[in-house]
């Protein structure tokens, strides 16, 4: 009995800690550019992204498992903070931060569900199988189609050119060869339309 | 070929589409009441907190149901708007604007997948599965605990009572009697602590 309250108040408290994730602020801008996109608002769109993309999917994927890698896989930012993903080095520090992090916040939750969360984050991160590539290539799709809808609002002030997005964004062929062929009409088109940069 | 093309932009025009719900407000406050919450991330957050709160639903639910319910329970605010659970008037004109936005958001994606979220939806609404009064529960506890830990932000300035809140919430017991109990024990300490007016 002591023990259930226990675990309840450990599972309230990890509701009311991640709310965090609502002032986790990106790089990347809303579609009608309104104002920059918040990271738990990002997970949310991520995971709905993902049913109604898994048609595309390059393997059968489990799009229960996705969709829940997706609503945590960006939890460690509480932490972490979130980093640009064409910052160079400070994606190689975030990497070291971002395994701190998640010691921390799964460690909040009440277990076993901890390790479950843990282990499918791990899973996310090694984009090995087919639920996490495809899970990646969804995330990374999100960032790169808000672009596309709002006129580079995430890359022009940075300088970005299309070789950067391409080597950042071409896993997402991993998950999904169809969701990287319209990527690839997409990013000629922002080229063409002046929202990259375009390389000498 | 011709076919599949269109099913791939219909999928990415509800993507940019239902980054509107973004932009809806509502009039619960986050934790931390730095500012109002929006129906995006109030959805990812209620879609994470029924997989922690699981374990205190009344019957066993299937929780990549419930999660997936409360992905898409908001989608019809896009057209419809956030309507204050408080507003007696305004929730009876709010169902029948629901329904036809929800005509609208669900017909917007590709088949079958719109009518399988609809129905999905339409479950959710009727309250009368174990999934549906589970994740029920879940999105009705979300404000319930975000004003105890923000001290009342969105029930001081409308000045209502506990009553009201057991009225609006006491469905939260139709999917977690451990959830109610839990809730009656913080509207108790609410009442006490002024963020809630006392009746006469």
């Amino acid at each position: 009995m002591r023990e259930d309250e226990n675990t309840l108040s450990q599972a309230t408290d990890f509701i009311a800690y991640v709310d965090q994730l609502k002032g986790v602020i990106r790089q990347n801008g809303l579609f009608d550019d309104s104002r920059s996109e918040n990271t738990a608002e990002h997970s949310w769109h991520a995971a709905l992204s993902a049913i109604v993309l898994s048609p595309y999917a390059n393997e059968p994927v489990d799009i229960d498992r996705v969709t829940r890698m997706l609503l945590i896989h960006d939890l460690i930012e509480i932490e972490a903070g979130d980093t640009f993903v064409y910052d160079g080095e400070g994606l190689a520090a975030q990497e070291t931060a971002e395994l701190k992090a998640a010691e921390i916040v799964f460690g909040r939750l009440p277990q076993p569900l901890g390790r479950e969360l843990r282990t499918l984050w791990d899973e996310f991160e090694a984009r090995q199988t087919a639920d996490a590539k495809f899970a990646k290539a969804v995330d990374r799709f999100m960032p790169l189609f808000s672009n596309i809808r709002n006129g580079g609002s995430s890359w022009l002030p940075h300088g970005i050119t299309k070789a950067q997005v391409i080597e950042i964004c071409h896993i997402i062929q991993d998950g999904s060869e169809t969701l990287w062929a319209l990527s690839e009409d997409m990013l000629d088109d922002a080229e063409a339309r002046g929202w990259l940069r375009t390389d000498q």
